[in-house]
Order: structure tokens, then C-alpha cells, then sequence
């Protein structure tokens, strides 16, 4: 495995890099202002195609060569892209097949980003040969570390250049037509295909009735995508073989199945923008998912703002402090590179109000810059010592992309019925017990886990439920929702009653759905004490009308028809336990719920009696050694007891501490 | 006139069933399961084309032959759909004139439903020829009760083809183009057509400021399904002139103008969808407007949910008890066939979260099939004695889907203006005060009306003038709102005062119309007592500022600048009364309107003393027999006390009743 | 040059016309019912293309010589529309270059207004052939007073037809590809532009991330209008010399740069509709945007609704008496011409139910044309005494369209942030204490003010902020706020810090920018009173962060991290002052703020003491002689008392007042 672990002595601080915006008598200031900021790399040239071949038979390498050369010569390295992010316009005007056309079945003229269509064969040609041609040039330059192949991928194509290759991919996948229309169930409405040709690209004037076309749609564009980025890859671990290569990915992106991404990057990048007023938890949330997608290898935060964004409704400054709190969280979660978005703010066009390392203003002295500076300094000052660290978490989230599509194409019980936010809700309960929680593909590797919570897992892949059953019987506490175990891989329902494949470990029968405006709820009771919880908590959204079959019942409804009937139920499976919730509990519940399951397996957070809003985060380097990762998200100042006095916070250096104080967003890296 | 009611000797009890969805193997279980539930009708194949005709020329009615014969081995009958609601892939494939075009001009690729374009030669040919072929192979079958043509009929379709169709359309109804000029006051902006061609289909890109043209071609999609209707039917006509056809209207819905297609059916049905709670006299105005289009025959209930929908944003569970509640209550209004979509709940795609009888749990166990089986073995009870009744009804309601489109494509004076709910509005008072009320066509035989009410009757057809003095002048109550008598059949203002052709026989003058925004409200008060109406009550939406001119003031404006001007009027016209509300009353002055009304002409609810809540409704049987149906709609029980005590309840046996009880969501049926 | 003050000895006084619409018999008695009503003049015939030229080689116009004829029999004259505002149905059908293609890239079909494409050669062959035939044949005839061009021009075209001839005009406007790269900053996201041909309209589909590009095209599109106008007026003023020629605006109106356009005309023209509930202070505001476009020369009310509009969502009548106070209070901004849409109520079409001074009942019965008919009795016993006065304002707001179109096209900060909103803020405050307030371009000639405010001034185009910093230094109060100093004409920032170009005259940098949720708020804290302004005052929207460089600081933000920084600040800058409001202040420290401004440099309202809800506006007669103009909005009679008892109310002819009493939406106009 390539990282930039290997070749790094400290984390990575940098910043894209947009030196083609500007005349070249700028780029000696900013390897200045580089040092100053203490940037030990940067990323160039994402949005390059057309500054290194304006033409197709022109090439302009020499501007590259020049930044390069002065950034290297300045100290700091580079994150090399393959810049095929934006195609050039004459490559549009030229090659029609290159643009993409929308969903609304229009094809897009040339401009913004996310505009060619991943079945190009045009695209695909010349964007290998000029990935061909930079690594070429630059793979033996000192200055390369990382290769950055195109830039947050996305956007979905439905042209009939698409079409076509949609209907091989089907008939690789699935052999025949008369397959198709049994996984699709195209009898339905009287939907069946007899010629292949009848398959069309999903558009808005096209198919919307077969939920199961569309899911297969979603995972062959998935696919397309991860063959442009694939095609670049394999043409730079031809040349270079030894250059860790990533691109970066963007957290809960919905059109990307980044579990069959991950397995082509050598190491995870991704940006973080997140939304205004997210919670810490949330945010951690987006982190734990990125770090599982590589059985919770080291990230690179390839992207945060340091001030503001531009896309938001009201885009508001990020607080003073703020940025060097997240910088921290995002380590804390598995970072081992702060790096932004970018490094000077271009002087037009729709970014031109998103924030940068250096402002319009263009000198140091703003508050922005000096934050940068400042964490620059201390990220230099720790070293080596935080790199390639390993939450230790025992429990683990499963994470789906294909659930999230069958979940939220459905047509029925809830338009509310959201997958993210449902799996954020249980996140939120362990992250508030502080217990390191790992998100991961119910395809993962599992066997380290204590704890596992399949949130909504509506979509029940083959062998899955299998494997969960054998987890279980070993010992393990497992956890699921109302609304699980409903679909096979191509949306068909499991007849025999719900929760389908997971009934008979769960030892409950699900007969009914019922939807719950949001004005409405229900309420769990517990009658008899579970932990901490007793009596009623409030529940929302949807209720399974369950039956226990085996199962013991922990609560039972409060009202409506279903009162009394089972809510919370709980099967002896093996050497394990099955939960079922079967409604949206409140987070009261949720996290008296959890604390029982953890206290039960004996999951105890890092440090005892934490505060409100202060996070602990233990990472456990490659050495062996524990670093805790305290971060106070409030904007008071905050003491925490510390249980032995020995510890050491790497950022102060201050050493055998009895409690540490962490100012308003404030944040410590504790050793023993 | 060909009805069920001649052949069958008890209610139709039954299902949409799809057993091309499914084995083989599962048509036994299928036909075991609805014995037990007493099912006696099964509609089909209405999505089976392709498997009926899965190429041009090749037919495989086999299936189909081995299904009707199980189904009637069992005792179930078929309601023989004519399959052509969806058309098979390989015809949109080869028939490019058969796809529909979207009001945004775009022509829909192959997929979901209402998706054949009603002028398509093609269209027409191949789906005549599969009734053909259908009618010629089952029209004997003994299991044939009824032919079930389409579908749902529904969808505009916006390309060429319909273009010149309705430039003909066009041509037939107004002979020249001169005329179309002249009743579309096309010199509007300038307009004018001078050449037929220049007229095209309304897209969004296309002529927007005509509203008589959006009306005309309103009409003339209306009449091209229906022409796709009658193709059909011909044909079953012609093979099998004893069977009853129909096809599943939808209420209020808004496209098809249901009084011209009511003409074409035999028997009329329509599918049951209510929104989340819906109010139960809204329930009501739907079964009172489907039985008001074939002047009170009974109808079908031929679709209603057994437990949910899937379409709706929160999918409720019926509750226990509803589903055989909201059935009486269609028996009650009208309906000799209760009905379900669907059998069984399909495995994939958009529908299978909507309820069936039979769960994907597969057997005869959950709740809902258990209600459906005891519906069924209660209505089995009940024989033949509530077929054939009619709603002795002494109010009526006109309404008039051209004069829907009329109110909802006028540019002014209030967006908030909309016809079905102000129908509603009135409808809900007289079912508030147990006075049972038709729906009916302006242009229907009124003759047997004593109280009728025209709401936001805007368009004034030829003729319906004269009709409406006739009545009234006979000796009819006849009552009216603000923005009534407008315009003609082609959206043209009747120069002269408002409110036009009515201005003599409301003897009032309409001068100025004001619009309130949903915030405002004004009053109208009843200075001298008008039944239990007196002082004032508030008022919304819209004001006309009238002058009486013959007319009397009942009441008159609270406030504003048109304070004390008349608000509502009457005028004596020959032997009756005619009523003018200049303003939208609330639901209590209304409730005391209608109250005053109908003490006046002596019409009275069916038994006196009702508790909130409760409906009751008198059904009279061929016989003469009066059933009278008590339905409680609330969620609690309710003694109701009987004027005699010499009622029979057909639900219990009970006879010699002096009250009756009924339980939370109960309903009975009374005989004297 | 040529306004209808040196043809009319009196207000203009009428309406648009269409008796195309109408059968021939009518047109008599409309003469006799406008002589009623005192209207002087008609607008005809806006609409009457095809009925001109009902095919490219067929001319009619016999109807029009009659209807002109029989106007100027009865006395009334004519203001002759050059009917181009709506194409005939045979153009569109027979030249498919002329109908508009819309942002969503879509052709429009016949129909509609505004839908020719600008750069359509068909249509500006055929206009201008139209408008010499008309101009040929009504030159001469003495009922011709004003040539009224097209109608509302507006709409935007996005053919390739229109993209083509933007390609023509960029490289008109920038002379090399190069340029244009330069100024739209293409660099970013590496969208330079290697042809011209790879340019194109930015249409739903096309480029949207270069908000420069999106400027010139708004540019382009107002341009390619205005050559429309200016074909036909070109044609009119080679054989009509003497008529004056307008068309008419619509206030602010988005697309079309009105500074431009104004150039063209002889004489503003313009249509009032303001929304339901606008402010007096907004009415005002348009009106005096539409006087500062020629420099405060008197203008046309060319239309106002005599009732209620059609198109709001709802439509309310104005009370009696608003129509003649919004009459007057459009004089008092400058008005001459009092005229309204529409003489006759159409029988049909979208504008049906718009209101005129002919209802649909016929006659002169009803109060709107009563009203309308005692206004115009009203305005001909005013004579000529009124005309050709200019406001005499020391006060003034800059406003730029291309700035507008920079501010909203900006991707960040804030979506809530909009130009016209921002301008109405200060408009209001000065509005509220009584000083008369122009609004004109920054390009305008300035000398004449005292007090210049300009909201929102992102856009510095070239040598305005040199001619600001002049007209500063020479003594003038100059004030400005947040978000202004930021780009130069093509949207590209200021480098530097902001507020670029005019940091040197406000003397302050501003470092950072804060984005507010509406529900957010910050505070301005006064520590020393500024006139009467002390203590905390509310503000929101944007927070720009600044450093104080030279200026004081009159006002600290309240609270956040930036609490205790300046939030307003004046620089003496020469003999005057520059004023900087950081934040978006509240209405009350807005009202106190100029207060404070006008005090200082002896801007005083022409009447003290002035009731709320009264407004006072001095209008210059040619001859000297100042009117005030007196306003009473609320609908209470209100007293104001005068500093004199020598006042004449020229409405009332009264003299000698000590005191004035205006009833309930009263007016007057005082001489001394």
C-alpha cells in the first residue's frame, strides 16, 4: 500500500493551487506566502486541460514546469492533478459525443463542470493522453507525492451514447433479457422488454415506474465514472508505479457508490463543506464514513474552506478558531493532511466569493491568513507523532449507497424517510455517549466489531443476511430498523413476511407500515426498566406493526390502535442479541438505548464525566501509543478531568495533567 | 340499459388481480385465498397487453384461458379488462406516432402509464384488435360479468398529431376559422389566425393567453380519449351485446369531462382514493358526483385501498374498521360493488407498497386480509336487497368540468379561487344538516329538484339560462355565488352587468368583483333574523360589490368601503326564490342558510336528533324498500335514538329497534 | 427637444385603445363616453399589426383612418403605437427566424407578447416597413401628438441567431478573444475560449459559471431591444421630425439598462402597476427612478390600472379615491400625462378581468368611470399651470442596472441580498423625512447635489470612482455601504482589499464579509450621539468586517466576534465627507442617520411638521413657480399646518390657507 505516510515526516498543510488564473509574476509571491503559511504541498493543476494543450495538437507544458520547479525549489511538493476535470471547449465543439446531456434529456453546451459524459470515447481517449503526457513529464520530479486524478467526480449522464453501454452492462450483469424482467419486475404495468433496444436512459420524459432501472442506472453511471477515473489510474501505475494516487470524494455524495470507489484509490481523499450550523456530530459522521471506506486507513482532507463558502444561502465567516477546530476533528477522525480550497481567491467568476488561504487583499495580514499560519506552525511542530493512527472502534454503523437509493426511491410509506439522516440519528446517540463509532459497508469485514446498527437497511444484499446471522450467533449485539429487510439487490420485495432474510434472527414479524405525518408521533414504553430507560419516549415517522416471534419485548407502542403491541424488541441468537426498533425513536431514547447495549459489552468512552459539547477522540498510532483527541465545539471554556495525571498535550507541550482547559474551540492532543 | 344488477344477486365483492406478476404456481393459492374471502369478481388482465401480444404477430392467450377458467372453477367471475392501458414496448418501439407529448413538447419515451397518444392511427388499430381478439375468445365465457375497458383514462397529449386532429375539431364545432376568431376574441394582442395551420397544441412554449383555447382543447382531449374509449366499445358491442361495459373514472378529476363520458358506459365506476383525512362528507361528494353522471344509477366501487396508499407523502394505515366503513359508506351513496386494488401486493416497482388483500406475507393471517374476508362474508349476507337502490335526493348541486376549467384558467381575479372546493363548501352544509344532495350536470333533467345550487357557476352555456328561470320560475329555490354568470361556453365576459344571463332572475347587478387575500376576511351581516341567521358572520376570498334591482337584502357588507351594500339577496322569480351569495360565507352561515332553505321547502334529514359525526343516508330499493344507512365516523360509540321503533338492522339481524347503537367507526343498515 | 408640453396647453389625459377588438358600431359611442370622461387622448393601435397587414401583401387601413377620423372629430388626439408589439400569426409561421427562443433553449411557438427574436432580420424588415406605412399615411394628420414604439419592450432571446450577433458584439466591445478571456476571467475552471464560435447563450443548459459572461449577454439582449426601438424611430424621425417619440418602461424592470434606452427617447414614458400594498415611498421611488432617466424632465404616466389588475395573485379594487391620489402623486414625481390601461374592458383572453374605464357593463354608470371622469374634469381646470415642473431635489440615490444584474448574478454571499430592496431602504428613509430624493445613474450628471447615496455600488465602472472622489472633494456628503467597491465592469474584483477604488475616499479597508440568516441579527451601537442617533440599533444581511484607515468611526458592531469594529464610519475627504454603513442598518437608525445628513448641510423638507402617512413634493414650474404637492395616504382626514397663510390650493381654488385639510386619501396642490 502507497501512502503519503510513507514518504511524510509531518502532515500534509496545503491547498489548491491555481496558478494558470494569474500572471505569472505572482506565483514568486506565493511560494512566499506558502512558507509563511508553513503549505508543505500544493494541487495543481486540476482545472489545467486547456492552459496544457489549447488545441488538440498544441501542448503547453512550460508555465507547469516553471510553478513546479518554484515550488519545489520554495520546499514545498506537490499533489498532481490530472486536471481532465473540465474539458477544454474546443474538445466540446469538436467531439459532440463529449458533452452530457441532463436528465431532462437535453445535452449540455460546453461549460461549468461535471460536463462529459463518462461513455465518451472521445473523453476517454484524450483524457488518457494527457494524463499520459503529465506523468510522463513529471513522474520522476522530486516535487510529485500524490496524484490527484480528476476532481470530485460526479453528475450523471443519460445520453444514448449511455443508453448503449447501459444495456451491455445489463446484459453483463445479468445474461439475459428475461433476467432483467424478473429482477426488474417489468410485469408490472405491463412493462416487459422484448429487444434489448427497449431499454432507455432513465430521463424525465422516460421510465420512472420501475424503481429497480433506476437503481441499476445509478450503479452503472457509479461504474462509468470509476472507469474514467480507473483509465487514468492504470495509464499513472504504469509510469509511476510507486506515486500513491487518489481523487477526492465528497462524504454522503449520493450518485457514487464510494465503497466500490475506495477499492481503486490508494489512499481516501475527500472535501469537507459543511453545511451552516452542522453539529460536530454530523461532521464526524461525514468522517467516519470516508475513513471506513478503507477499513479505516488514514484520509487526506483534501478540501475545507478557511473562512467561507459561496454555494450556501448565507454564507457566513467560520468564527475565529473554528477552522483550526475542524482541522483537529477531521485528525481526530483520521486526517493526515489539512489541506484547502483554496489557496488565493480568484479574482472572477462563480468562486470568487469563496474563501482562500490568501484574500483579495492579497498580503498575510488578514485574520484568515494568520489562522492559517498559525495551525500551519503547530501541525509542523507535532511531526511525525499523529500520523497513520487507527481509531480503535468496537462499534460500527452500516453504510449502503444501493440502500440509500432503494430507500429513497421507493413510492411509499414516507416521502420523510430519509437514509442519511436515519443513520446520523444513531451516529449522533454513540458519538453523545462518546464511543468511537466506525461507518462501514455491511460488506466489510466485521469480525472486530462488538456492536454493529444497520440503520434502515431496506435492501438486503446476497449473503449478507447470512453473514450477519453467523456475526450475531458469535457473540455479537446486533441492531436494526423498522423498515429493514424488505428488498433483495434489485428491489424485489422477500415474501413471507418482513423483516424477510433478518425475521428469523430477529425473532420478530413485521405485518404492517404505518406512516406518521410530521406533525404526529406515537410514544415507546418501557414497563419494565432497560438501563436507564423507563416509562414513555416519544417516536416518529413510521411504525411496524410487529409480532414477536421469539423475540422478548423491551417496549410496546403507547397509543393508537397498535398500543401494547411490541416496539422495541430484543432475540437471543446464538452467543448474541438481535435488536429490532421499530419506529424512529427520540434521541433521549436512542441514547438511553445505546448506553445499556455498550454498558452491556462494556464499550466505555476514552475519558469519563466529559461535558457538553466537548468530543474525545482516541487514535492509536502505528507505535502503539494512544493520542486523545479532546475537542471543545462550545464557546465557553471548558475544565476536564483527566482520571490519572499523566498525560501530555502535544499542542502546548505541557505534561503530567491532573484536568485540562480547552478555551472556546479549543482542542488538545493528549498523550499518556 | 345493461347493469350487473341484472345478473348478479348480491353485491360484487372483488379485486384488481395480476397473475401475469406472478407463478404459476400461486393461481390455486389464489383462488383458495379469495374463496375465504369471499371475493366473487376478479378484474383482468388490466396491464396484460404484452403478455397477451409480446410481439406483433404472436398471441399467448394461454395464460389467460388457464386463469379465467381456475377463477371461475372457484365461483369468481371476471370483470374482463380490455388490457390496453399500457401499451407493450415493442409497440412504442415500432409505432413512433404512439408515444404521448408532454405539455413541455416533449415526447415521452416508452414507460409508466398514460403514455399512447388518443389520436394514434397505430394506437388505435392495435388496441382495437386486441379487444377483438379478446371478445372473440372470452365473450361466452360464463365467468364474463362485465368488460372493463382501459384503464384510469387519463393524460393530454400535446404533439403534431393532435395538432391536426384539433384543427379538424376545431373545424367541425365552428365551421370556420372566422368563427374561432371570433369566440376566442383571438384580436386580443392581435391574435388572429388567418390560416388553420397557424394554430398549434398549447406546450408551454406555445399560446398561453387564449384561455378559450385551452378550454376548447381541454374539450378536445376529453373527446379523444373517449373516442379511444368508444373504439373499444364498439367493438364489444358489436361481439358481446349483453355485457355491460365500463371503464374506472376518478371523481374530480379534472381533465375528462365525465358527464359526456358517463354516456358512453353502461354502468359507471370509479376508483376510491381519499387524501389523508379527508372529511366524510367529501368521501360523500365524490360517490354523490359519480352517481349524479348517470342520473342515480348505482355504480361500482371498482378500486379502493384495503389498507394504504404508496403515492400519498405519508401513507397511513386505515385504521381497524375504516375500510368497512368508508365501504358502507359507498353503498350507502351509490355503489352495489365493493372493490380493491389490488389481490395480492406485486413484488417490485412503484406499486408494492400500496395495500392489497393479500399481504407479501403471502397467507390469509394479517388483519387486513381478516377485515376483508368479514366484509365479504357480511356483505354475502345481505343478498340481493340494497342492490338497485336510489338516493331520494330533493337538492342537487350543479357542476360542470368545462366551467372547472373556465374558473382555474382565468388570469384573475384570485388565484385562490378554486371550483372543487367551493363545491364542497355547499355540499358540506347540506351533509352537515343530513340532507341528502345530488351532483348533477347543469345540463341534467332538474325537474325533481326542489333546492338547487349553482356555486361559482361562471360559464353560462346556451340555454342553461333559460332552463335555470324555467325552474326557478316554477316554483324552484335556486341559489348562486359571486362570480357566477361571467362568460359563454368559450370563455367570452356576457356584455351588459354581471352577473349576464342571471341578472334577470337574481334581479341584481354585479358591478365590481373584489379579491381578498387569505389573510383578510369580511362579514356579512343579517340585520333582520333569516332562519337561526342573524348579526354577523365573516366572509373571504372574493366580493362582489352588487346592487339589488328587484331583488331583496338579506345581508349586507360589515366593512370596507362597500359596508352596508347587499351581500346576500333574493328575488322572487315566478313561483320561487332565487338567492344570490356575493361572497363566500363561512361553514355556520352557510349551515343557517341551507337550514332556512330547506325548512322553507320542507325537505328534512332522514331521522332527526343525529349526533356530530354520524351520517345517515336513505337508499330506495326497486322494491320500494327505503334502507336507511347509519355510518359513525368518529372514534367513539354513539347511541342513536329512532323515531319508531319498528327498524331492522341488515348488518345484526336485529330487529324492533327503538335505538341503535353504534360502535367507533360503526355502520348499519335499516330497514322499517 | 420635442415634448408634448410644447404641443398640449393641458395634462394629458387618456388610455389605450383597442377597437380592433370591437364591432364598428361601438366606436361612436366611445367617443361620446371619452369626451364624458375628459380624456384628450388614445393609444392605438398597440396591438393592431395584423389587423393592418393581415398577410405580408394585404394592407387594411380603412378601420384605423376611421377610428382616427372619428377621435379627432370628437377632439381627442392620438397617441400613435407603431403596432410591433405582437407579430401576426402568418409572420411567425412564414419566417421561423423571427419567434424567440427561451432560456430553456426552447423555440417558442406563435403567441404570447414579446416573442421575436431582436436580431431577426424577417423582423426588422417587416416592423420598420409596418412603421413607415403607418408614418406615411398618419404623418400629417393633426390628431398625431406622440409616436408610442412596440409596447413593454422586453423578454430575452437565446437562438443562435442572438448568439451569433453576441459574438459580433463582444468582438465589437473587446476587439480580441483575448479580451474577452481576460475580462470574463475564463482561466477558472479552465473554461478559456479558443474560438469565438465556442461561445454561446447562456441558455438553462449552457454556461453558467462565468457571471461576466451572463452581464454582456444582459447587455447584449438590452441592446439588441433598443436597436429594435431605435429602427423604428429612425424611419418615424426621418418623416415625422416634429412628433416626439416614446415607448413605454416599466420601472424597474430587470433586463433592459433604462439608463441607455432613456437616451433614445424624447420623452419617458412609463407604466405604474405597483404590487398590492406597495409603500407611498415605493411608488414614489419608481416614479422619481423613471424622472432621473433624462434628467428630471417631466414624464408620461402612460398606463395605470382605473381599478384592479388582473395578473396578482390577488386582485383587489382600488378604494375610491386612490386612483385620483396615485394621479397626483405621479404628478407631483413629475408626471404630465395621467393615462390608463385600458379604455374598454376586452370581452375575452388573458386580460378579461384587468380593469378599465368602460366595464364590461357598458356605460358611465359605474364608479370607476366616474372617477376617472372627475379626475379628468379635475385636470382640465388645472390647465397648463402644471406642466413641464422639475422636483428640486439636492438629494440623490444612484442606481445602475448592470450593477443590479452583478449583485444577483454573484454566487455568495448571501441569496437574501437584492439590489432594488437595498435602494428602497435609503429611498424610504429620506422619503420618510420629506427631502425630495432623484434617482439617477452613476453617470449622470452629479454637480447639482448636495447628498449622494449609493446602496450596494459593487460594480465600479471605469472613472466613476474618480468622479465620485471629485464630486466629494468638492464638498459633497457621499455615502456608501457594504458590498459596494468590489468589481469593475466585467465582474472582476478589485484587488487590494475592498472596497477597492473607494477605500481611499472612505478611508477604510474591509477585510472579511459576514453572511446573516434572516433570522439573525447583529447590532450598530452609537457610544457618541450622532445627530439624534445614540445607543444600539438593530442591523442585518451582510456584516462587512472593517479596519477603520483614516476615518472615524461613528458606530461599533454590538455583538459576535466582531463586536466593539466599526460598523459606520465618515472620512473627510476634501471639503466633504464619505460615509461608510458596514451593515445593513434598521429603519429607524437609517432614518435617523440622514436626518443627521441633512441636517448638516441644510437639506430641509418644504413643509415642517408633516403628519405620517402625508408626503409633500415641490414641483419647479417652467415659469418659476414652485407647487407643492400635498399627499395624504391614510385613510383619515388630517390637518397640516402651514407656515404661512398665503397659500392657493389649486384643486379647490381656495386661497389665503393658514391650514390645510385633507380628507382620507386627499390631495392638494398648493401655490403661493
Amino acid at each position: 500500500m502507497k501512502t503519503p505516510n510513507t514518504i511524510f515526516s509531518q502532515i500534509l498543510h496545503g491547498a489548491d493551487y491555481n496558478p494558470e488564473q494569474w500572471p505569472e509574476a505572482i506565483w514568486d509571491e506565493d511560494v512566499r506566502l506558502m512558507q509563511k503559511a508553513s503549505v508543505n504541498i500544493a494541487t495543481l493543476p486540476v482545472f489545467g486541460w486547456v492552459s496544457l494543450q489549447p488545441a488538440e495538437d498544441v501542448w503547453t507544458f512550460d508555465w507547469l514546469d516553471t510553478v513546479i520547479d518554484k515550488l519545489w525549489a520554495g520546499g514545498i511538493s506537490v499533489c498532481l492533478a490530472t486536471a481532465t476535470a473540465s474539458q477544454p471547449a474546443w474538445l466540446d465543439a469538436k467531439y459532440p459525443d463529449v458533452p452530457t446531456t441532463g436528465r431532462d434529456g437535453v445535452k449540455r453546451k460546453h461549460g461549468n463542470r461535471h460536463s462529459f459524459c463518462p461513455n465518451s470515447p472521445n473523453f476517454r481517449r484524450l483524457s488518457t493522453q494527457l494524463v499520459r503526457r503529465l506523468a510522463e513529464r513529471y513522474g520522476e520530479h522530486p516535487a510529485l507525492q500524490i496524484w490527484h486524478v480528476g476532481n470530485e467526480y460526479g453528475g450523471t449522464c443519460y445520453c444514448d451514447q449511455c443508453g448503449a453501454a447501459f444495456r451491455h452492462w445489463l446484459e453483463h450483469r445479468y445474461g439475459s433479457l428475461e433476467e432483467v424482467n424478473r429482477r426488474w419486475y417489468t410485469a408490472f404495468w405491463g412493462h416487459t422488454f422484448t429487444e434489448w433496444s427497449q431499454i432507455e436512459t432513465p430521463t424525465d420524459n422516460g421510465e420512472g415506474s420501475l424503481q429497480a432501472l433506476r437503481i441499476d442506472y445509478d450503479r452503472f453511471q457509479s461504474d462509468s465514472l470509476l472507469n474514467c477515473f480507473k483509465a487514468e489510474a492504470d495509464v499513472l501505475r504504469q509510469i509511476t508505479p510507486n506515486v500513491p494516487i487518489t481523487t477526492n470524494l465528497m462524504g454522503t455524495f449520493k450518485t457514487l457508490d464510494y465503497c466500490k470507489w475506495a477499492a481503486e484509490l490508494d489512499i481516501v481523499s475527500w472535501d469537507s463543506y459543511p453545511i451552516k450550523d452542522a453539529p460536530a456530530a454530523d461532521m464526524a459522521f461525514q468522517h467516519a464514513l470516508m475513513r471506513g471506506l478503507k477499513e479505516g486507513q488514514p484520509f487526506l482532507l483534501m478540501e475545507q474552506t478557511p473562512s467561507q463558502q459561496n454555494w450556501q444561502a448565507h454564507n457566513a465567516l467560520k468564527r475565529p478558531g473554528i477552522m483550526r477546530l475542524w482541522s483537529y476533528q477531521a485528525m481526530a477522525h483520521g486526517a493526515d493532511a489539512i489541506m484547502y480550497f483554496q489557496w488565493r481567491r480568484g479574482r472572477g467568476a462563480t468562486e470568487k466569493y469563496h474563501g482562500a488561504i490568501v484574500e483579495h487583499e492579497g498580503t498575510d495580514k488578514p485574520r484568515v491568513f494568520q489562522e492559517v499560519a498559525a495551525l500551519g506552525r503547530e501541525l509542523k511542530s507535532l511531526g511525525a507523532r499523529t500520523l497513520g493512527g487507527r481509531v480503535p472502534a468496537r462499534a460500527a454503523i452500516l453504510f449502503d449507497w444501493e440502500n440509500w437509493w432503494a430507500v429513497e426511491y421507493s413510492s411509499g410509506p414516507s416521502i420523510d424517510l430519509k437514509y442519511v439522516p436515519q443513520c446520523q440519528e444513531y451516529f449522533r446517540a454513540l458519538h453523545g455517549l462518546h464511543i468511537p463509532t466506525d461507518i462501514v459497508s455491511p460488506e466489510a469485514d466485521l469480525s472486530g466489531y462488538d456492536l454493529i446498527i444497520a440503520p434502515v437497511l431496506t435492501m438486503i444484499k446476497p449473503d449478507i443476511a447470512e453473514k450477519l446471522e453467523a456475526w450475531t450467533q458469535a457473540g455479537g449485539t446486533f441492531v436494526t430498523t423498522f423498515f429493514s429487510g424488505i428488498v433483495d439487490e434489485t428491489d424485489r420485495v422477500y415474501l413471507g413476511g418482513y423483516p424477510g432474510p433478518l425475521r428469523r434472527m430477529l425473532g420478530i414479524w413485521a405485518e404492517e407500515i404505518d406512516a406518521l405525518t410530521p406533525q404526529q408521533s406515537n410514544s415507546v414504553v418501557f414497563e419494565t426498566k432497560f438501563g436507564e430507560l423507563a416509562g414513555a419516549y416519544s417516536c416518529r415517522l413510521l411504525c411496524d406493526l410487529i409480532h414477536a416471534e421469539g423475540a422478548a419485548v423491551l417496549a410496546t407502542y403507547g397509543s393508537d390502535f397498535y398500543a401494547g403491541t411490541p416496539a422495541v424488541t430484543v432475540n437471543s441468537f446464538g452467543q448474541g442479541q438481535a435488536y429490532y426498533l421499530a419506529t424512529a425513536l427520540n434521541s433521549e431514547a436512542l441514547s438511553g438505548f445505546f448506553a445499556k447495549l455498550c454498558a452491556d459489552k462494556a464499550i466505555v468512552p476514552p475519558l469519563p464525566n466529559l461535558p457538553d459539547g466537548v468530543e474525545v477522540v482516541p487514535r492509536v498510532s502505528p507505535s502503539g501509543e494512544t493520542l486523545l483527541y479532546l475537542l471543545n465545539h462550545t464557546d465557553q471554556s471548558v475544565e476536564i478531568p483527566l482520571p490519572r495525571d499523566t498525560f501530555q498535550d502535544l499542542l502546548t507541550g505541557q505534561s503530567r495533567l491532573g484536568e485540562v482547559t480547552l478555551a472556546k474551540y479549543g482542542a488538545a492532543i493528549l498523550a499518556e
